[in-house]
């Protein structure tokens, strides 16, 4: 067994972050777990907190110290939802990296979930930036207007600034001997699947036809597991893509002239 | 400890091959090396082969079922050999993983050395084309003298070309209940780093200032064996960079004008 290790999740109730809290509590791991839902018995320690509302972060008390941080929370594309979908997905996991980065201890991980749908950052990267312009505490619903940013726009911009934000802090977070990385997932099997078929539609659909079929949260934690463990050491400023070969498949597609 | 697996490494008596084999025994499993020199103990079984001398890799009597190719056997960049880096590197990966394809599992991982040399396989897509569409078996000198390829271009070439095959065969492979993933580090601190650090000169010397070190063997390894392994079952189709973090510094900073 490994050495234990101290670790903080956020969406560790259900999806993706509760096949995490499985993975790293059958490791021996010690986690405290950040969510509106109660995790259940499985966490060492649960922090009711809604990471829509940034100024519930500050509440939470001087923790010990942290190996990991992994911010596993997010929304899925809903009409209505996009200034909250920004702040989730995006605000809060600056926020809360920022808020906990002197707990973090020299070795330590910061993982982020990101998606396919975030992909895209290079060619949306203007936007990103006058997004990532924001403070993590800034309400986005004057952007969102002034951008026309409907509810997928806002779910693949908020996975694009967390993939663009990772990158622009790998210096400074090597520094401080930390890591950071994200894990793009494409469809996986969760309850908020069928959110993320509507809205996508046909994008979505043809991915798990080309893939054969959702990942599961299983294989997304596991990916996590490993960037969150010291054997990634060297591993940082990586977005690695858990999505049975979508991706590749239509780059190569793409390059090729086959799509 | 996992279940026990059969793995297939090449150049498993030096450099990342021997980390990744040192791994894969501590982890229970069972492993061929195929290298020019002997792995020593370590290995349940030496294949003696030289892999720039494509015809001795159909000497490989069939073997019992192999749970993963791990193609870590690479030249550096030297002058005069060319043709036998793209041979080792590139065409020895390709014809290895085809003679091996039908003695893998379903399940099964295929994992190549790539490089951060490599990286920029999307501006050379149409070379690294060219150079595929080479037979296996074909010698590449015509091809070496036609383009004017130079001992680094090789270099770049041969591990730029691992990662498009790689991404060519995501689709055909999945078919066969197969990953195929690349690994990219920058500067290791192997045998061959001092190869390297002269062939590529400033262009090395400063990724290694940028990241504070090398890095070491087992960190490359580990990403070697997360691939490999059954946990990384979702994973298909990635080019994972092990480099501390310098693929990610040096594009964010293209990227906002700061290189």
């Amino acid at each position: 067994m490994a050495e234990q290790r101290h670790i903080v999740l956020t969406g560790g109730a259900s999806g993706i972050g509760a096949a995490a809290l499985a993975l790293f509590k059958a490791d021996g791991h010690r986690v405290t777990v950040i969510d509106r839902n109660d995790p259940g018995s499985a966490a060492d320690r649960w922090i009711s907190a809604d990471l829509s509302d940034l100024w519930s972060i500050p509440m939470l008390e001087p923790v010990s110290r942290i190996d990991a941080l992994v911010n596993a929370a997010g929304l899925p594309p809903r009409p209505g939802l996009e200034a909250t979908i920004l702040r989730v997905n995006t605000q809060a996991v600056i926020a809360l990296t920022e808020h906990l980065l002197p707990h973090l201890t020299p070795g330590g991980s910061i993982v982020n979930m990101a998606s396919k749908a975030g992909g895209r950052w290079r060619s949306n990267f203007a936007q990103v930036q006058r997004f990532l312009a924001l403070r993590p505490s800034e309400d986005p619903e004057a952007f969102i207007r002034a951008e026309a940013i409907d509810p997928v726009r806002a779910y693949d911009l908020s996975k694009e600034a967390v993939i663009v934000w990772g990158l622009s802090n790998v210096a400074r977070f090597r520094d401080l001997g930390l890591r950071i990385n994200a894990v793009s997932p494409a469809a996986v099997a969760t309850p908020i699947l069928d959110d993320f078929m509507t809205a996508f539609g046909e994008r979505a659909s043809r991915g798990v036809d080309l893939t054969g079929r959702a990942g599961q949260p299983d294989e997304i934690a596991q990916v996590i597991r490993f960037l969150a463990s010291p054997e990634a050491s060297w591993v940082t400023g990586c977005n690695i893509e858990c999505d049975g070969g979508l991706t590749a498949q239509i780059e190569y597609a793409v390059l090729t002239g086959g799509v």
